[in-house]
């Protein structure tokens, strides 16, 4: 099941990506659950299976607004250097735990929305990962246990405003201007996929591809991740974590490569689909 | 006017602190302001004061559980190395911007409340702090203009597993552990003092003083804070900014000196109030 949040007339709604379009599935169940994080907070995804088995597209892509799959999350945990490849263009030295930082949600954007460059800053960057969408709180939760906890997998663009980014050791600055985490277009739930699933990422700046790489090449895998995580932080349903991202970032080419006004940036999970967005210069 | 968010039997309520306990403002103005957030959202401070003029306390402070001023901030910022003598001890190059990281709202406890030592660490660490909040939406807010955006000031513990902390470069996991972020006993609204204040801060462990500086010597202003955080983020109300610690941190000392089971630690703005914790051992 692909569930996403999007905005018509103004509405924001919630709804299941079927055949021709979507599902509304605020119209349906809207009075139980106000939105997607509502219904992760009341573990009802199976309910919400029986809803959208047999329905028909409300809505057409093109009539609505995609928003962040979840527009709000408790918290969107951010993991870097968590590829070999990515590591060593970084010429960072390894590190026996993964790099954490975090995203605030109004650094986010959906599928088809702008990412914004900042007249601040002309290094802007791509970064396409996984994230993985908690459906079930747990703390401490141990690596046979995490898949539990798992609700869903999307594509996220974790774009970085790199000479932010570098101000201080601390990334959070670069990583949450506003308006550049791309999150969509849609969630699949976990039960399309079994326990610990290969993904295969790639990226695609004006339609060449730059990164690519499976969930199989992280240094810290999904289970390790969601262990380590929830030690420290009690984990709530409608959390993301964002997985890191692979070789391939522009700010480490050579010539250097940033995304610029008008470019067309896409992260694409085969298994999942495809987050596309558009790059302007922030007025 | 001093603002909080306290519990009684229960129901979260969101109230102001007067002579002999707090007014429930939950009682008074509910049915418009389920939460001291939603005041913020609505700008109305005024009509607040107005509900508060002349009332007498509902509840004792022994009738109450204090909750975080506000439990669930859209954001909490926290800034390092704001100190020269906290630099200092740090042995932290000098940075031309502030290191910024984000606390998320679940690592953050009220007054009176367990500040939480996990079992995975010995190096649970003070750090009292000046925490501005929010009242007004803003991007890119010039120093002249900041302190119409603040709706007040309360005393914040950023306490740090300091281990967790240095797992990478990246500060965040020993920032967040779960209920190790005191923030309290109340907020005092802007009002109460001209822009830029003086404020003093102290903190206690055990009722040994350990930390003293002012607002004055931060290396980076609140109002030069204010600015640069809201380059990168759009600020909205009940958003909290942690200024940073001074000196005198338990990991710098020798020998070092953390938090244990049973301590008591205290962070003190004299002109605020005291947020007062006990610390104990993770169950």
């Amino acid at each position: 099941m692909k569930l996403l949040s999007f905005e018509v007339q103004g509405s924001q709604r919630f709804g299941a990506w079927v055949e021709g379009g979507v599902v509304d599935l605020t119209y349906r169940l809207g009075d139980k659950f106000p939105d997607l994080l509502s219904v992760l907070q009341a573990g009802a995804l199976q309910e919400i299976a029986v809803a959208v088995e047999g329905a028909k597209a409300d809505f057409s892509a093109e009539q609505i607004t995609f928003l962040p799959v979840i527009p709000k999350p408790p918290k969107i945990i951010c993991i870097g250097i968590n590829y070999e490849e990515h590591r060593s263009e970084t010429e960072r030295e390894p590190t026996l735990k993964p790099p954490v930082f975090g995203r605030f949600s109004n650094s986010q954007v959906g599928h088809l929305g702008v990412i914004a460059l900042p007249p601040e800053s002309e290094k802007l960057d791509y970064e396409g990962e996984i994230a993985v969408i908690i459906g079930k709180a747990g703390r401490r939760i141990p690596a046979d246990q995490v898949w539990k906890h798992v609700a869903g997998y999307a594509p996220y663009n974790d774009a970085s405003v790199r000479d932010w980014q570098g101000h201080t050791q601390q990334w959070t600055p670069g990583k949450n201007f506003w308006h550049t985490g791309g999150f969509g277009p849609w969630m699949s739930t976990a039960d399309e996929f079994g326990d610990d699933p290969e993904l295969h990422l790639s990226t695609r700046l004006n339609g060449v591809e730059v990164q690519r790489a499976t969930s199989r090449q992280m240094i810290f895998s999904i289970a390790e991740l969601i262990t380590y995580c929830s030690t420290f932080t009690a984990l709530e349903p409608g959390d993301v974590i964002v997985t890191g991202t692979p070789g391939g970032v522009g700010v480490r080419r050579k010539p250097q490569l940033f995304m610029k006004h008008g470019d067309v940036v896409e992260v694409e999970i085969s298994e999942i689909g495809v987050l596309r967005n558009v790059v302007e210069r922030e007025a």
